[in-house]
């Protein structure tokens, strides 16, 4: 031991800890050159050099040869993340539909599959659905199980450290579902099962309405008001999983919200249950007398629960999201002036830009960060599918 | 350059990071010998031995030499951290009282000064209350204004980025006063103004009802009902300082609960409206029929707030403080039945077990926080008080 200071396995650790570094810079940007890599990391020039070279032979990293060039002397090879090395499946089950999203690495979706379910289906329906849409994913892009690095299913209800909605759920029978164990027996790579709600409000975060923003209160508008919470950028479950419910509080009336879209008058028989608010905003819009009340009195509840998540929090931003979220036009300037006369400090409103896909990018995001995780603590030594523990 | 990943500035940074971690465990630690700490930050015997003594002359830490011992062989000089090479003050700015802490670099409360403020008194003679207190402090201990590294004060309302409370204070006159200057003319190490319910949350998981959680929610009960929350361990402030007004909102009755303690039909007319809640509370003790009634109104409508912070942010537990905890064995069973009708999930709810210094020990944490903070991230070079930058 020449260095008391220094040991061996402390070299061994740093030199680890370095290629990870050049692994997470690589993937946070476009593609650099060693020079480009030194300033970001901090690291030496001949030190990422080095590091560089490894990452390409191990499969990390590719090489990106410099083209035709205007400027004088050699241009410098650029490296890139091999972000085709693996997969992550983001899944939306929800009551009518289930939509699955396949993307590689770094987040591009490569392919969407979906398919319909009758909100009435029973568990074993709605799972062979999920079955058949996942299959799909795989099928139509020439992908295997072991292509995919993780797996995301986004559900209704608050998710349990089990993985199952067992204090509530409104699908049908879906309470004693065990999502986690069903795609256990169908992959080996890490599966994850979490609210919709808290994916909606990640995906706004990544891509969505609140990519500038660390403290964001994420609205599920629906015919069940829901909410995700990102504190100081990272999304927040609760104890227990069930950070966000707070709808099921009667005092703040987002149970009473959206009767009154499905309550107003002159909705035309013609116009399931389902499809009710939507034909009151479009009616609302056309200037429809009682359908603008409807709305008005759709706002005014919603912004109590709303007030009661601000006051709570004070975030910065409000993203309104979910399935109501296209009438926003009608709701966003409507909510942010129920809030002045309600909260102590008001937030900026906005309307999600995600639409129907929020839940299923959100479910991507959160896939992805698993396989940051297990990069960066557990370490990932080869770029491979990782295998669930 | 004889090691390309490993180059003498890294070096440095390593041998600088090793130091902090052995400071970091003698922090977290009683007095520690260097096997104990190799064992504990996973650095070798050699590389210990050698910072430990550097830390000795450098004014971090002094030697235990061991004393007279049983067993066989020459026992080993253990390493403390030297607490009292500084102080931190942690200050209470009450309605009716300015209460300040002094503590050693470990938080051992070493002097403590009290004295009481009219509810009405304007910010000029509660600032120069402060001053009174803060002076006795450091003068009944021997200590001047540089041995002082931080300094916290804790006050009402929600606290914005300049340490004002601009949005709400039931401190007549308090909202244009400049807390943060009126101390930085008198200390130049770090002040932090922070609001009171805040340090509360923080002080019970210090030393308080909530050591073995991450996710809290911390009631201050009192003619105004306040909140403060820890999150995955951490206290969240908010994006404008604003975090846990919840009592802002009517519907959740916070604004009405404790009026029902106030309004309690048989309060002599001898009791001053600020001890009318003691009396109701210890009349409820002895059987008093209207009194028992009006608590259970008080707690009723406690719940409802409570309940949609709980809610909100699913917390692993409810500690009831502030004034009125010294009545808590009335209130926490109740409150614990109202929530299991109103939530998803039910908390545990404890009763504080700080008292009335909750808010001055809050305070103290946050003023060791800081510290840490210049100590692991800025780095504090010798161990001598903060300048404020």
């Amino acid at each position: 031991m020449t260095d008391p200071v220094n040991t061996g396995a402390d070299l061994s650790r740093l030199r680890e800890l370095n290629s990870l570094t050049i692994v997470r810079a690589l993937r946070e940007q476009p593609p650099a050159t060693v020079t480009e890599l030194a300033k970001v990391t901090g690291l030496s020039r001949p030190a990422v050099d080095v590091i560089a070279q490894e990452l390409v032979t191990g499969g990390w990293a590719t090489i990106v040869e410099p083209g035709a060039s205007s400027t004088v002397g050699r241009p410098a090879r650029r490296y890139r993340f091999r972000a085709t090395a693996g997969y992550v499946l983001g899944v939306d089950v929800g009551g009518h539909k289930v939509l699955a999203l396949l993307a590689d690495l770094d987040g591009n979706v490569v392919h969407t599959a979906r398919t319909a379910v009758a909100a009435e289906a029973d568990p074993k329906k709605r799972l062979a659905a999920l079955d058949r849409v996942l299959a799909a994913c795989l099928r139509e892009t020439g992908k295997s199980t072991s292509d995919v690095w993780a797996l995301t299913v986004g559900v209704t209800g608050p998710v349990d450290a089990t993985g199952k909605t067992s204090l509530f759920t409104p699908l049908p029978g879906w309470t004693d579902v065990d999502l986690a164990k069903h795609l256990s027996d169908r992959f080996t790579c890490p599966v994850i099962v979490e609210n919709d709600c808290k994916l909606g409000a990640l995906a706004e975060r990544w891509r969505g309405a609140a990519r500038d923003a660390d403290d964001i209160v994420f609205l599920q508008g629906g015919m069940r008001n829901g909410a995700g919470l990102i504190i100081d950028g990272v999304l927040r479950r609760g104890y227990g999983g069930a950070a966000g419910e707070i709808g099921a509080l009667k005092a703040v009336r987002w149970l009473e919200a959206p009767s009154h879209l499905q309550r107003c008058p002159g909705v035309p028989e013609t116009v399931g249950p389902d499809e009710a608010a939507a034909w009151v905003f479009n009616a609302a819009r056309d200037g429809n007398r009682d359908a603008r009340t409807a709305v008005r009195r759709y706002v005014k509840d919603l912004a109590i629960g709303t007030a009661a998540l601000v006051l709570t929090l004070d975030p910065q931003i409000v993203v309104y999201g979910g399935g109501f979220s296209r009438s926003a036009d009608l709701v966003i300037d409507p909510l942010r002036q129920e809030l002045e006369k309600l909260v102590l400090r008001v937030p900026e409103v906005r309307a999600s830009t995600l639409g129907a896909d929020g839940v299923g990018l959100g479910a991507l995001r959160l896939a992805l960060n698993e396989i940051d995780r297990l990069l960066f603590t557990a370490g990932l030594s080869a770029p491979v599918a990782p295998v669930r523990t």
